[in-house]
């Protein structure tokens, strides 16, 4: 396919991911000028390299045509939360909204993945505007921790290096670190309401 | 009305100046890619101060409680244009969409004010959704050539410093500076073809 | 020669242009707080694309090795001012500043070129500090009103597209263009203290 | 002290910041490109409110005139690695620079704070260039790894909240958090070698 094919397929994508990127910070100041406390710390997007789609493509076996259709990753938001508990506080603000509609959720926090990677999955539908009218868009939304993200973003890289044959002993030390953040999130959890209360009060501070 | 109540206010209509200004400059963008040359040059948007708010409120006699409904430019986007011609162009764009309401037009370019100011005003509704469900907000879209608003910037200054008491050297002053832009873009339309396909492949062979 | 080498080559360049932009951006905010108007509008900048700049070495005869001695625009800083009064206002902040040192000066206002080109241009030497230690680098810094800038944005890219045949009608509209913003640039002057006074205030209200 | 007199002072940090971050931000882009991997992996900044400076000064009984002289954080940068070696090697990186002079370093990663607070500072001199000419300003660097960055976040927050009245079984938790966060930079630590080599193809692919 023609760069400038890949140009019209994937520019609509670059518009979502700006958008939404837009939007969801506009939650984050929402929650911090109406309670000083935002469910979601940070917001960060990108749209997927066209050798990454090409891979993904040919790995699971999806002709061209089916890109769109069958990839529903080539849009992706990342949300980060300050607590477990926020991650679902996030994914019922996305249900509640009229721009987005679920496609599918998967709750990896639940049922981790034998990897150890922990995340909330939900794909959207989202309508984007272009010159040739409106085209409707799938988008992965995924929501996590700070520690979590931290994992899965080690993981992602050591899983890329290896690909299906990563050494025992780097395995080990990826799961005992899994197990550290575990435990670092539970932690957190624990003293949520006290934490959330020290930070509202911080930014209430800070607007003055 | 307390600072609180404003930012309630006033927060959706800087949510829509945000996705606005992502949208039109994604129109930038697949028009560069699809044919080299866009229609919009720059796309700059502003919420109004509560402090202009509470002038133009009591200027024209609004009650605080109508100020959403009678107050059509609190939020504000502008679109710069190379040539006069592209202005006519970017309004059929925004008529074409779905996301856009068209609520009013006025033509300030066919009928200049008698200050001298030529632009073209749109007014649109447009839906921003906020944790309180969707707003639906009115928009001003005030689309100008870059010498059309150069001359504007400069009078709104002076509009500003003498209200109604402009002084007449400095009203002719601005009278000829009006018909030296009015020659500009004229000289420039008459042209337009050439320096559109020269900026063409000027795109193209950047893009290469 | 490769890609990596250029990086090399072009990344000090790249950040010199990012750190005269904050600094020149922070000279606009200085100059704002202190008397409410500056005589800077806004500041851009780019380093040269590699095909420019073999371009560039081959039409001028310059072997690789001096690239970086003979061609001293690889960096390019572009300063937009209300005023041509203003572009010698800033020519002397930039001879007054320690972390900027003066090659030469040419005055394209005074002496402008047969094209209809106005602008000041300052080449100067610039410290950046990379991993290999400190590098002088030439950068050059060009001083426009807004108008001329407009103009020396379209006859560039009609430049580039006719190279040394011009057709004599569009020379002639673009001839007539610089003699409109000549004129506009003079009846600006004329009323530049009523203009600096009235912006002055108004940026004085939009701080309160 | 005036609002204006508070800008007048507060601005250089400002641009001092802006300027750190620019350079930082290359730093990143220059070991990416040379060695696929950096030792940095975000740099944020920002300047004291007044509120803070004014809190400061008067808990450690410092004058007003003394404020810069005494407060060695009104510009604060915070640097962020994945690994702990990195904070090392961010630290040679600052000392080897000749546009900061180190004024001092306190190692709080040998040496914890019995708070559990773990973080690498230097506090260096740093020239700006203003309007009244050169101005040598303190600015404090914080160095850390992400784990670390997150345990302090929070632990801020909720001392600024008890101050001296931490509860303790707050206390208990974050004392376990820091635990948790300390297993887990020693667990990134040891495959640290491998981490580094995979991100490192994954940037160069990226790059391709």
């Amino acid at each position: 396919m023609e760069i400038q094919l890949w140009r019209e397929i994937l520019d609509p994508y670059a518009l979502a991911v700006d958008e939404l990127i837009v939007k969801f910070n506009h939650i984050i100041r929402e929650y911090r000028h109406l309670y000083g406390y935002s469910p979601i710390e940070q917001v960060t997007g990108r749209v997927k390299t066209i050798s990454s789609i090409l891979e993904k493509a040919q790995k699971k076996n999806i002709p061209l045509e089916q890109i769109e259709d069958k990839i529903d990753d080539i849009a992706g938001i990342r949300i980060i939360c300050q607590f477990v508990e926020d991650i679902y506080k996030v994914a019922d603000i996305i249900r509640n909204r009229s721009d987005m509609i679920i496609k599918n959720e998967i709750d990896y926090i639940e049922n981790m993945k034998k990897s150890g990677y922990r995340s909330y999955h939900i794909t959207v539908f989202y309508d984007v505007e272009t010159l040739k009218g409106t085209k409707r868009l799938q988008v992965e939304i995924q929501i996590r921790t700070l520690a979590m993200n931290f994992w899965a973003t080690i993981e992602h890289s050591l899983q890329y290096k290896y690909k299906q044959n990563m050494p025992e002993h780097i395995r080990e030390r990826l799961t005992s670190a899994a197990e550290a953040i575990l435990i670092l999130d539970r932690e957190m959890s624990v003293i949520r309401d006290e934490i959330m209360d020290a930070q509202s009060s911080f930014t209430i501070k800070a607007n003055m």
